[in-house]
C-alpha cells in the first residue's frame, strides 16, 4: 500500500483501497475518510491495508463470466473503506495473534460493508430523497445483484480460511456468527432503516443525537469486532475490543456517516471517545497506540 | 404441517409454508409448485416441512424493533418454497444422519431463497419488464433491506448450529462454504443475471434451451446440496447427492422457474430426470423412494 498511496504524508486521510479505485467515486459526500495520526500508526495501518487489498484482489480476479466478475471486483473495491476491516487485523495482533489469522475475516468485513454500501445507493422507486449521488458504474439491476453476490462471497472467504494446521474452526465459526449478526436485521440493516427514516423525515425531531448514536452503533459498530477472537484473546480481551470497536464505528458514523452535518455530533463523539479509550486500559499502552489513534485522529480532523 | 395443509391429498401441490402465507402471494405466476407423488412420500415431505417451518418461526419471532422483525418474519415465510430445503433434510437422513442435524441448514437454505426471491421482485428503475407481479406487503426500501437482513441471518442460524456434543463444526463450515458459493456470483446471482437478460430480450434467440438449463442450474441447483455433508455421508455419497440436487434444481427451474412457458423444456427435463435418478443408484431403492419422487412427480404434473 505504501506504493499505492505515495500521497499519504503527515495528518492525512486513510484512504480506501487505492487511488485508482477511490477516485472512481465521484462524490466526496459518499466518501467517509478514516483519519489517523501521523507517524508510526500511519505506516502500521497502511501495511494492514496493503495486506487486505492484496487478499481481496487475489480472491476476486476478473474471470469468466466477465459480466459477473468485473462488476464484482469493481463494486468490492470501490466503496470507501471504514476502519472496521483494519481494526479486525489490529485487534488480532494486539491479543498476540498473527496478521494472517485475521486477513480473511478483515476482507470479509470489508465485503459486508461494500455490499451494504452498494444497496444503500440503489435508485429505488420509493427513495424520494436519495443519498448523495455516487457514480454508478453499472445499472441498478447489476448493482443489486452484485451486492447480493458480494455478501455471501465474503462469508465463503471467511469459512474457507479454516486451516487444520491452525485448529481455528471454532474461532472462525464464532466470527461468522459475529459478522452475520452485525450485518443483519439486528445490526447494519436496522441502522440503515433508521438512517433512511431520518433522511426521509422533514424535521430534525426524529434525528436527535440519541437516535443518530443508536443508528450509527447499529450500522457501523458491530462490524468492528472480530479480530480478538481470531487472535486467540481471552474473553475479557474479546469483550473489551468488541466494545472498543462499537465505539469506533459509532464515532465514525456520527462524524462522517449518518450523523455528518448534524449538530452536537462532535460533542457526543468526544464523550464516546473517552469511553472507548477506557476499554483499552487492560492492554499495554505502547501496544494500543495504533488502535487508539483511530478515535484520536478522528476527532482531531472531524 | 399436516394440520397446516389439510387440503393436500392425492397428487397435489407441495405448498410453501402454510396456506395463510402462501395465499398472500397474489400471482400464481410467482408461485413455483413442487409436486410430489401421493402416499408415503407426501407425508414424509410434509413432516420435514413442518419441522423446518417450526424452526424458522421460532428463530424469527416478531420482537422489538417490530418494524424490522415483522417484515423479516413475513418476507422469510411468504416466498414459495422450493425443494431445496426439504431435500437438505432428506439427503441427511438418506446417508444415515438425524433429522435434527440438518434442520438449521435447511432453514438457512430456505432463507437464502427467500432473500433472493425478495430482491428479484424489487421495482428497480431499470427493470423495464418486471417479473410477474407479486403482492408487495412493504415498500421497496423495506423489502430490499429486509432481504439484506435475511441472508446473513440464515448463515448465522447455520453457524450457530454447531454443537460440541455432535462435533459438527467442520461439517457446518463445509456447508457454509457450499451455501455461500451456491447463492453468490457463481451461483444464484449468475443465474438471476442470465434470467434477467432473458426477460429483457425481445426474441427468443438468447433464451434457447441450453441457456435456460444453464441459468436454472446456477440459480436453483447449488442450493439443493448440503444434507449429505451434515448427515456424515462419505465423499461419494456427498458427490452423488450434490449432483442429484443440481438436477432437481435445474429441472424445477426449467419447468416452473426461468424456463416456464418455454418450448422444449419438458423434453429437456425428461433427459435430466434420467441422469438424476442414475445418481441415486448407489443407495438402496427403498430408501431413495421419497427423494426420487421429487423428479418423478415434477414431470408427471408439469
Amino acid at each position: 500500500m505504501a506504493g499505492a498511496l505515495p500521497h499519504l504524508h503527515g495528518r492525512q486521510t486513510f484512504l480506501s483501497f487505492s487511488k485508482s479505485h477511490s477516485s472512481r467515486l465521484s462524490s466526496p459526500a459518499s466518501f467517509r475518510p478514516v483519519t489517523v495520526a501521523m507517524g508510526q500508526s500511519q505506516s502500521y495501518w497502511a501495511s494492514i491495508d496493503a495486506k487486505i487489498e492484496d487478499h481481496l484482489k487475489k480472491s476476486i480476479p476478473i474471470r469468466p463470466p466477465v459480466e459477473v466478475f468485473e462488476p464484482m471486483q469493481y463494486l468490492s473495491l470501490a466503496p470507501p473503506r471504514t476502519a472496521a476491516s483494519a481494526l479486525c487485523v489490529a485487534a488480532c495482533e494486539l491479543v498476540g495473534g498473527y496478521r494472517d489469522d485475521a486477513v480473511a475475516a478483515a476482507s470479509a468485513v470489508h465485503l459486508m460493508h461494500a455490499a451494504a454500501f452498494g444497496h444503500e445507493h440503489l435508485p429505488l422507486t420509493d427513495r424520494a430523497r436519495p443519498k448523495p449521488a455516487v457514480h454508478h458504474q453499472y445499472n441498478p439491476n447489476i448493482e443489486l445483484l452484485t451486492g447480493d453476490g458480494i455478501l455471501p462471497f465474503g462469508l465463503e472467504l471467511l469459512a474457507k480460511s479454516v486451516d487444520p494446521a491452525r485448529d481455528n474452526s471454532d474461532r472462525v465459526l464464532r466470527v461468522i456468527v459475529e459478522i452475520t449478526r452485525a450485518v443483519g436485521s439486528q445490526g447494519t440493516v436496522d441502522g440503515q432503516y433508521r438512517e433512511f427514516l431520518c433522511t426521509q423525515s422533514d424535521g430534525d425531531e426524529l434525528c436527535n443525537a440519541g437516535w443518530v448514536e443508536y443508528a450509527c452503533e447499529k450500522k457501523e459498530g458491530g462490524l468492528h469486532a472480530c479480530g480478538a477472537i481470531l487472535g486467540g484473546g481471552n474473553e475479557e480481551e474479546i469483550e473489551r475490543l468488541r466494545k472498543y470497536g462499537l465505539y469506533v464505528g459509532t464515532i465514525q458514523g456520527m462524524l462522517h456517516g449518518v450523523g455528518r452535518n448534524k449538530e452536537g455530533m462532535k460533542e457526543a463523539a468526544e464523550k464516546l471517545r473517552a469511553l472507548a479509550l477506557k476499554e483499552l486500559d487492560i492492554f499495554s499502552s505502547r501496544k494500543t497506540e495504533p488502535i487508539a489513534s483511530l478515535v484520536q485522529a478522528t476527532l482531531v480532523n472531524a
